[in-house]
């Protein structure tokens, strides 16, 4: 069994920077049986990937993953880049014997998931995908309330993610609007996250049929002031995803689901939030109160029934003995130590990871049978990955 | 100007003792033009109408619509049945002359909405359906602010109606839970609710798609207490309306929408809700705290944006100054009061009435299409009624 | 057993408003053993009383309390005038052998509650004091909570009575503010009713010490509409009572509290809220929520620990199930009619009222303590009133 | 201007830990004009801190404080022990020339404040004590807003900080519930943190009145498990300390107050909140909810008035955009490295630092004059430190 893991990071903006943490963080306040060993980090701007590493401790840096996943001294890839480079790297980190952490969501569309899913199945290494919510105790607690059938059997689920960033038009362009670069808009970025936490919690889906919608189609040119007004055609870029999508599903368990994604909702920061009736009890969760899990149970007496507002931050609650005392709350990036610490673990132990790369195809699978639900105007039946 | 209208009432269970306690109070608290006389309910139990007339102050009972509308001293003829009765009751009392209040929905079906509207038109009475839920001054108060520009254009709206008294399986049967009496499960009667807000809020609806389930397929017979085990079809009957509905919409005006309504998700009550996103502003109000509303507005300063709860009970809100002091809540019972003193100043002013049996017959309207769409698995456009 | 109970009622402004509405709404809501006559009507202002009568369906107005109580057709008096007034006509109804029920508080001083309790135990008659919090059902439910043991043995109680009608300086003068007419100001008016409260929910305070204030001194003379200018000492007035007081208890049962009553507080419109620490569980309720009791139960499995939030609206729950179904929410003035309801079956059976005039007079004994530890800054002992 | 500042910690358990993270974390979020250098961490167990220093990346380790202040590579003495040891160890390390950053509370008695104040004025080495809550970024906000006038006058205070960690009889003793080693219970633990917000937020105190309880008095002795019996006598030990206090106070500034500590309240597991009402609004906090501040303002438009829930998350925030995007929540341990940030900064640019061993200080003279108030039983003058 290895003491130590050596991680190459591809990425460093936003999650690199949260993956960053994680490695960091991960062997302070847990006990690792393998401790991450920050080996390299790697991006394509040389000047600006080497202040990275110098800041967050990485021992070297390097400016092209062909030249990471090549490197002996290298036993994770770690992919914290945007998703249409996820298969190219992935494929080579796995071609190259790497275990392969990615960030969500796995691969551009179903072509490229299975290319990457075999990949990593052919090399026999471990694979996950960063569905980083997963790990947030208050959800890892409803996981263990469903197994352990606190609300019976699952009829209805709602998931619904909104955040407002793009409400003001003058709001510049940047990569997440081109569908070149992002794939889809909302759809896609936070859809992934609301179907990994649905099959999660609930189980795989079956069928959809949804609507989207670009409510803002033009938007001042990327690096222009957010504010400054541009006059349209001059200075000004098409916007080439969705701000919004909505759509229904058939659970293959029997539930139904509604599903809803937009970067339009004026107030909702980040407002990932589920809501799931079973038989016998009710969970809601939001992520903009991300420590308290909501749970009504009709097996409590009748005259005290009523939604319970669970403070998951106690000993009893899943990761969260390894921090503070109980009441003290954790943050968003406490998830991602959480993901680290089990893909540590399980690669330590040589145990498969969870959401795997399997579980990443199979959200890109209902995301692409919600585009041709959208483009037929009816019911698309989900594309079963083995 | 008349001082007195002559009221007839048909229907003397729930809706019978939320209209006379309407009726009973709306001229105390309110300045009427003309107040209410009530003159005589109706109701087939000739007993238990009697007795009930005698608790509410009825002057009269009758066992029959047809003698009820028939006779002289009536005004205005209030419909508290079942739906399925609606249309014959209703075109009756338009033929006699009366002024038609009608519980909602305004009838089983398009056929019969259409015949109940023209019925009205061609007697030139005034027409009004109780979607009570309109005048809850919260409610009201949302209206005013979108009315006023305060959210700026709308983009997503979602209407949630859910309750849970169905979850158990030992609850026995009634009309509710039979096609023929009621049409629909909660797809008619919750779904009605959201449709007629939605029309208010936003506007027409143009196209629609949906799914719906039956959960429970079976009950104890009706007489049955509830708890008691039943032996499969001995003592059993089928349950032949939805449990739940869920649906997608595009709003003639652009918005996109989902529905959901739902008798089966434990610890909702009576959690008919919206959220409506506009590109300046949301509103979210729920029945479960219906005295508030709440409102996120892109215009304060950035440091301080945040959804306020704004407590719908000051006298600078819709009809609240009537009631008590500020801060003295109302209940559900208060926009029935409300929806009568609305429906009493336009029959004394000879003013249209809203929402009227047109709006009746456009929710209809927008049921059907709903059941069309989960037949056809593809989208349906909404009937337009003129 | 008589089958009805005719009514005489002093005041017809606020209280005199909410009373009316309970005698004329309890017999249709509820099955009374003996229905009220709203036989009579009391005020100083023949036309507006004359008006009052009319408007609510009182058989007759009266210009005086003396000639009210003469009259042999009355069987209860209702006392809903100001504080300054309850003695005198409380022991004149007495002394004519009427049943007497009176607004909060029940006297100006221990001095009149004294007199008044003594007039009513010497006439044998009934005594109510409309403490009319008591019968919210939330509140009726924390009640029947903590004496089935559910929060164990409590040991701290915070009740916070906070409003905000006074936060602006031009709110001109009425009664409410001047020592003659009101006795104090937020902390009698408020505070009793937070005493009350905390009788009724956690037993007898011992002693006290506490410490009041007026923030805004002076204020437009009586009449002059609010949001004017007034020139200060030309139009003015001093204002004699209190705007806020703080203070603490120890409770006979050993259990530590804390108290606050204001009207100078944003936002909080009828803040009424009380949080009581059992050793096995906490109970919250506010009456801006009065349809909600939040419990905390030390009993529940550990994972699932956490506020519930009772949704009071049951049939199981107290006085509910009169009303509407579940999950209809009800309002200010449904504890008025519970507390006539309560009343009228006490009269009707001969039983004995609760809250009665020994526990308005302990009220009073307690506001006397409070003041009397602000004079001498130090603690006080609450007299017991036997 | 140093670019390093050598860092040595005493105390390595739960504020061991907070502090540790703080320094590791801050130069990766923050852009330090000084990074600290871990250089070592003090304990008195030599093997449990050579531990820590390995898992932590302290430099070296030293198991007694006076060789660590000894030592010449360290600039900055943090103290993260019990209070009983505070004084002698800040004293000691001012004489050393060194910075000191010390836990709360500054120390056990107003002797050993003025002790510990006047060494590092002598020494001129800057000082700051560490009240963690004040860098919430929410409470920075609720400061700056305060500053701006945007509550107006302030006029009420309500600070309570309730826990309940010992509501179980069988949690067994630790040094927390001994006097001479914690001095007092709730009052000093939680108390200390309220006095230090309040000041922080409204200023200085003149005068209190309270009272406090154990109700609680013996527990199963140290190291026994929580939830084993112990026989009375046998294997018990004395608590020594409050289980709860609860006071008044009056503010320099004329606003009134309210206190209350307690780890008895069930439900609460860290619930440190304010309300503060001003003369134009209120502001809301409650670290259970961190994230969040809710503000009401009597400016907005009259219809549109309600308490605001702000997600304290945003780039325009206090210290937020160093963290992650919008709408992504933190945590506890976020405003220790907040703290940090701003005293490396203050030492770096030679700044005094707030809240300093004077305001830590005044903290103990207010909790002081509480403990002279309980035992006099009237109101005590607070000491002013200057």
């Amino acid at each position: 069994m290895p003491s130590e893991i050596n991680v190459g990071l591809v990425g460093y903006k936003f999650m690199g920077k949260a993956h960053s943490n994680a490695y960091m963080s991960v062997d302070k306040f847990f006990d690792c049986t393998a401790k991450p060993v920050m080996k390299a980090v790697c991006g394509r701007n040389a000047t600006a990937v080497a202040e990275f590493a110098q800041r967050w401790g990485w021992e070297s840096a390097e400016s092209s993953w062909e030249s990471l996943v090549a490197r002996d001294d290298i036993d994770l890839i770690d992919i914290g880049t945007p998703g249409s480079t996820h298969a190219e790297i992935g494929i080579g980190a796995a071609k190259a014997g790497k275990h392969v952490f990615c960030e969500k969501p796995l691969a551009m569309n179903m072509d490229e998931s299975r290319r990457i899913l075999a990949a990593v199945r052919d090399a026999g290494v471990k694979h996950m995908v960063n569905f980083n919510y997963r790990r947030v105790p208050a959800v890892s607690l409803a996981k263990q309330m469903i197994d352990a059938d606190e609300i019976g059997e699952i009829r209805h689920a709602r998931f619904t993610y909104l955040q407002d960033w793009l409400v003001d038009p003058m709001f510049p362009m940047n990569w997440r609007m081109r569908a070149e670069s992002a794939g889809s808009g909302a759809h896609g970025d936070l859809g992934a996250h609301s179907i990994d936490m649905a099959r999660f919690l609930v189980g795989d889906l079956e069928s959809v049929v949804g609507q989207k919608k670009t409510f803002i189609t033009e938007r001042p040119a990327e690096g222009t002031s957010s504010g400054l007004s541009a006059t349209a055609g001059e200075g000004t870029e098409q916007v080439t995803v969705d701000d919004c999508s909505m759509w229904l599903a058939k659970f293959a368990g029997g539930a139904l689901g509604t599903f809803e994604a937009t970067r339009l909702a004026p107030g909702r920061k980040n407002f990932n939030r589920f809501e799931i009736n079973g038989s016998k009890g009710t969970l809601v969760w939001c992520f903009e109160d991300m420590n308290w899990l909501k749970f009504y149970s009709t097996e409590c007496p009748e005259h005290a029934q009523g939604f319970r507002r669970i403070m998951a931050t106690d000993d009893c609650h899943p990761y969260v003995g390894n921090w503070w005392p109980p009441g003290h709350i954790l943050g968003y990036e406490h998830g991602f130590v959480h993901a680290v610490y089990d893909l540590l673990e399980d690669i330590a132990h040589d145990r498969p990871c969870l959401p795997d790369f399997r579980d990443g195809a199979q959200v890109v699978a209902v995301l692409e049978a919600v585009d041709q639900s959208m483009e037929a105007g009816s019911w698309a039946n989900v594309e079963r990955v083995e």
